[in-house]
């Protein structure tokens, strides 16, 4: 069998809206923000002593003990057959009013997130987000072929007033109308703000005036070092339009890749027709017997009391090192720092020098879908240990000292 | 907030695919066929005893010391990361050409199907199938909007002179051209059925006339109980257009749900773009140590040992008790035994009845895309013991007996 050499390859036989995203960075080009000598600030991983094995170990001796039939099957009862009530038992602990049939579990929170896209969006249709946003989320988006319309975020979260106005003059104009929006309500990624609670509710009401779905995605929410928590927007929702997102990545461990979907039960019967057959019964069910006897509400105390003294180092540590013209945002909980820093500093240019003075971060880039962000960095503090977080922002501050002018510098 | 009556609820911002497809039957809507006091024949899952229960608790204390940092963080070295080369090594020892870099891992073998749909189809889109097929596959095809071809199969699998005389029927008529051809060529679902290796090689020399992706779901075929295997699709492979599916759900358990996708690397990379953030971890990290020393390939000796008796025995009691005009295939592996029944019999209004005298069995008609099939029932002989399988045959002779004309059944 010849082959001509023009129709080699398969790629010309992919889906169009592939084909027409096939050229930009791949899901996970940011991974190349690392470095093994360098103090870990670029991702949202916990560190490593959260983990809870000897709990998780524990856990599976339960569930096969318990459910020796049925664990490792494709269904049946048992511990795995559980975790959609417990799961909604814990959203309306949250004030979240839900039942076991408005849950779908997902392999985590980016699986939820590209059900919902591949249940919802059309080529062309119009997304929008907030900016800066999550970088996973931007990428998943590109393999639909929609437009993306970011609306800034401040101090209080996605910005509804300029929400209310983009949406205004596209009506009077004539143009696209969002079919999604896709909010990080808690801490936000990358940011760290909070929607404030009359911004959620106001959001909600343009959704429902301009006819678009509300994606809520909430994987940080349980992680509050400070303050109140907003009520869900999925309490303001009065026709089932918000579609909530939520996962034990950041609970019990992203390595058990467990997320949900709280929704309306139609929205959730075409969600579960959409990503059908992925069902791990085996983390289902460890996940099931782990949250017994209160585990996983002990596990969050203690996260938050390990999270909250990293937060404050971060903080203290920026105030005390970085040069005068930086700023940066004051999260309640999650696990980001949003850094803007002196003009004429350009985070892509500068993570070689950042990674050689012995700090890594995620360059604000990004979290945009257009080239902006590059006087922005997203810290975590989730990672590093306090000690190594304080090396870190001392040493990302030797970095921009010198990317500065040196007598903006301060030297 | 008011609503007005006629935009409550959102179905109506579901994409053009899903919304179009909304009213047939949901994913998984076969699993009604099942009772507790019937023999289970309906289902292709593992008998209870096969699951290495044990051995995977081994596992679970192997990763959680040897990778305490990495088993449940997003990346990182360890037994996790191994598992594509261990895929990739045990496809080479099948005659397979893979590196590690050819392998993406799934959720399961369904989700690795999807994953491919959603990569490859447009609306619109042909896609050719085995008449009749899996029926997880033909609801997942229905998300995407595709026009669906069967071609039938016979004792060698897959006609595939009947394929090409299709196609070439479609050529010379200006119709549409398959995108895509999805084949189990291994004790395919629900025949049984093996395709022979030198329609394998016809099948891939079809798809680079006809220029169409070839989908190889083979998840059965290391269950093989008698004869040799025929060579993969993807031996024939000149340019990349075979892609293979396969899972650890038959050979280690359902409940892992852990599967990968077999293709050339500019094929995989739209894979992982396409399916990208559901990374069980943990569950890799388990499956992959509970590889080492030989283990599968032992588990998988004692699975072989373990249905081949059930298969003997299914296809003795058909034998002794099925009444005249019935017939059957005779597989060389897998899970599953297709009957034809005697003209009249209908498999859909039988099965209540089928219930009562104490079996269950898949009615035909969920095999095919159209009203078909109803003279046929898949039957699995994998769950129930080898007694029970005599049983649940003859439960089943009893019922075909009752529905047939009296003179007909012998009677």
């Amino acid at each position: 069998m010849t082959i001509d050499d023009d129709s080699a390859g398969v790629e010309h036989l992919l889906s169009r809206p592939i084909r027409g995203t096939m050229d930009g960075e791949g899901y996970g080009a940011w991974r190349s923000f690392t470095d093994p000598d360098a103090v870990p600030l670029s991702f949202g991983f916990p560190f490593p002593d959260s983990f809870p094995l000897e709990d998780l170990s524990e856990a599976v001796e339960t569930l096969f003990t318990a459910d020796p039939d049925t664990a490792l099957q494709y269904t049946g009862p048992g511990y795995a057959t559980s975790l959609p009530e417990i799961i909604a038992g814990r959203a309306r602990e949250r004030g979240i009013d839900c039942t076991s049939d408005q849950v779908h579990l997902t392999n985590g929170a980016t699986h939820a997130i590209d059900t919902v896209c591949q249940a919802f969006l059309d080529p062309g249709d119009l997304v929008v987000v907030e900016r800066p946003t999550f970088m996973g989320a931007l990428r998943l988006l590109r393999n639909y072929a929609v437009d993306i319309e970011g609306i800034d975020v401040d101090a209080d979260g996605l910005d509804v007033d300029a929400l209310a106005t983009t949406l205004a003059e596209r009506r009077a104009a004539g143009e696209a109308l969002p079919k999604l929006c896709y909010t990080i309500p808690n801490f936000q990624n990358p940011t760290g703000a909070t929607l404030a609670a009359e911004r959620r509710e106001r959001l909600v009401e343009l959704a429902v005036e301009y006819d678009f779905v509300v994606l809520e995605d909430d994987p940080y929410g349980r992680l509050r070092y400070d303050g109140e928590e907003p009520p869900s927007l999925r309490t303001f929702d009065p026709d089932g339009r918000v579609i909530r997102v939520d996962t034990f990545s950041k609970t019990i461990a992203p390595g058990v890749r467990t997320g949900w979907i709280i929704a309306d039960e139609p929205v959730i019967e075409q969600l579960r027709r959409v990503d059908a057959g992925g069902e791990n019964r085996f983390t289902r069910g460890v996940i099931a017997a782990y949250c017994e006897d209160g585990r996983l509400e002990t596990a969050i105390e203690g996260l938050c009391a390990a999270y909250e003294p990293r937060r404050d180092r971060m903080l203290a540590a920026l105030s005390e090192h970085m040069p005068p013209g930086t700023t940066w945002s004051e999260p309640s909980g999650g696990f980001f720092v949003w850094v803007t820093f002196p003009e004429g500093i350009d985070t892509e240019a500068m993570i070689d020098d950042a990674i050689a003075e012995g700090v890594t971060y995620l360059p604000g880039s990004s979290f945009y879908s257009g080239d902006r962000g590059r006087r922005h960095a997203r810290l975590s503090f989730s990672e590093a240990d306090p000690d190594a977080i304080e090396r870190g922002i001392a040493a990302l501050s030797r970095a921009v000292r010198a990317a500065m002018d040196p007598v903006e510098a301060g030297e």
